[in-house]
């Protein structure tokens, strides 16, 4: 591959693509830019050069010249270790490349400090737009003083005293009906296990839990809650202590998939170890792959996490689609399916 | 929060910053890219200043001045919906944190177009480098003509006709392995699922799967072979056409994670619905959640993606580190261990 005019080195401009293609500089910027007013074989000729020579728009620079946008949203997740935020951000992406745009992912790790960064590093990079799973401990840096003009959406979780567009699942009744089905089944000693109540999912899901035992009379016990397991090694280690209470739940509402693994390891390794006492009946929000493949009584509440990722793009593209667009923050909660009680 | 001297809308500036704080721009400037020269009390002025004005650098525009980088690491999967990747992603962000950095992380969807289409991007970005892995069905966008002076790193897989650094998984020993114990515990009938051959992963996973069975005077049958599915679907269809022929394999090797929890739910679908024949005993390349509370014979050949992850980052800044590093690429392959049998 020789480029002529330049050393092999050079780093080839569209001036470079224009002399290769024999057309002019404008016919290559707006055949990068869509093709406009350009005809189709000169189209071609044009990528053939841009193949040829190796040439790269500076998409940054093109991102701070007034007018132009970088083309980018920007995406932060709480755990990129939780296979439900892959599929949250492959719905994201299949609607940004509708729109054209790429996604850039960043991860916070629950950690309000590092989406504080996060965020204010996406703006400081020209993002059209952000979608954000919140670690839910502070709304400063989300506010419109700090990101100007670019919207924001939250997904999964809302952030106290922010009123932005916001996808959430529908929390309460998924909780609700879940305990439900555990009362219906006889128990009254349900424990929980679930994340710490800053993080909005957490709170909703105990709301519905809570609202359950109290329809039925009963009142939570809190020998039986364990919160704040964010990973599954906590979780197991919380659902031990739970399997080794003297009078154990015979029943678990478990609030996310990481506590719901977590759980289901310190089952299996007390049906493998431990004394021959029936396995609790399980409740889990969030799918879990491979759950019904398990020898344990378990009940899921399904949701699809990659639709949950797609209508958080899809809000977001309503408004820049639409600038004008009346500003109050809207609020949409997606269904969740409860399945029956296997086991 | 009011801000003196520029109204509430306006975007604040390093002067307005530096006014702020009542220092210099310069100082300000310092203070940002890491407070060389600058005394720490008069650098906690400037960060207040710049959180109380919710200042934020346009990194972007940083990045186009000679001598500027962008901080920002690019790293390309080829499945957002697998959590392999996820843990991978992590595995790089960690190590790229430790050297200041941030990733910006794509997906191509095992698409050659998409890859290539992103590295381009990626590069019109100014990143610093890149860590992809490849689909493996094209090496022209990846070569140093391309790429410039930006390091590349490989992982998991390679690609036919490049030479870059490169990470991989020890494949042909660890299928090897596996082959072995399934031929050393009677079986004879070995089927094979894994991706299409132009992935190296499933190329070389072969050629331990092959060479297990040729050391034992065996050869593959080619109606226990299925080949290309690349999502638990199409895994899911390709184990229940081995479950049903008239004489299927007593044991499977399946190539990676995707394949193996397609062929888990083959066989539970079977075992619920179908004759009570025996579950084939399944070997699987790469860990499974939940595999272990599962009641089917299983051996996974385990490794850890975040160390792979975290091994493709370090070779990357090995070379940003060190620019006057030998250039001839670098090949690390990381150990996995064989799983004993169960079941």
């Amino acid at each position: 591959m020789t480029v002529s005019g330049s050393g092999p080195s050079a780093t080839p401009t569209v001036r470079d693509v224009a002399e290769h293609a024999g057309v002019s500089p404008m016919t290559v910027s707006r055949t990068l830019s869509g093709g406009k007013n350009v005809r189709a074989e000169v189209q071609e000729k044009v990528w053939a050069a841009v193949e040829e020579l190796g040439y790269h728009r500076n998409e940054n620079a093109r991102s701070i010249r007034p007018g132009h946008s970088s083309g980018l949203i920007g995406v932060a997740i709480t755990n990129l270790g939780n296979p439900y935020y892959g599929q949250f951000a492959l719905g994201v992406e299949e609607v940004a490349s509708l729109h054209g745009r790429r996604i850039m992912l960043g991860n916070t790790g629950e950690q309000l400090a590092r989406e504080s960064q996060l965020v204010s590093d996406f703006i400081g990079r020209q993002v059209e737009g952000l979608i954000v799973v919140p670690t839910g401990e502070g709304a400063e840096h989300l506010t419109p003083g700090r990101l100007g003009s670019v919207p924001l959406v939250l997904a999964s979780r809302t952030v106290e005293g922010l009123d932005a567009d916001t996808v959430l699942l529908d929390d309460i009744n998924g909780a609700y009906e879940a305990t439900k089905a555990l009362i219906d089944g006889g128990h009254t000693r349900i424990g929980f296990l679930g994340n710490v109540l800053s993080v909005s999912t957490a709170r909703r899901r105990y709301e519905g839990f809570v609202r359950a035992l109290h329809e039925a009379g009963l009142e939570p016990d809190p020998a039986l809650i364990r919160r704040g397991q964010q990973d599954v090694a906590a979780a197991r280690r919380a659902m031990e202590e739970l399997l080794g209470l003297d009078d154990p739940p015979t029943a678990i509402f478990s609030a996310n998939n990481r506590n719901t693994i977590g759980a289901l390891q310190a089952i299996g390794t007390r049906q493998k170890d431990g004394p021959a006492i029936p396995a609790p009946t399980l409740v889990g929000f969030d799918d879990v792959e491979l759950a019904d493949m398990l020898q344990v009584p378990l009940i899921i509440v399904s949701h699809d996490p990659r639709q949950l990722g797609a209508q958080a793009a899809r809000m977001l593209f309503d408004r820049l689609d639409d600038p004008e667009m009346d500003e109050s923050p809207r609020l949409v909660e997606l269904p969740v399916t409860v399945g029956t009680l296997r086991g």
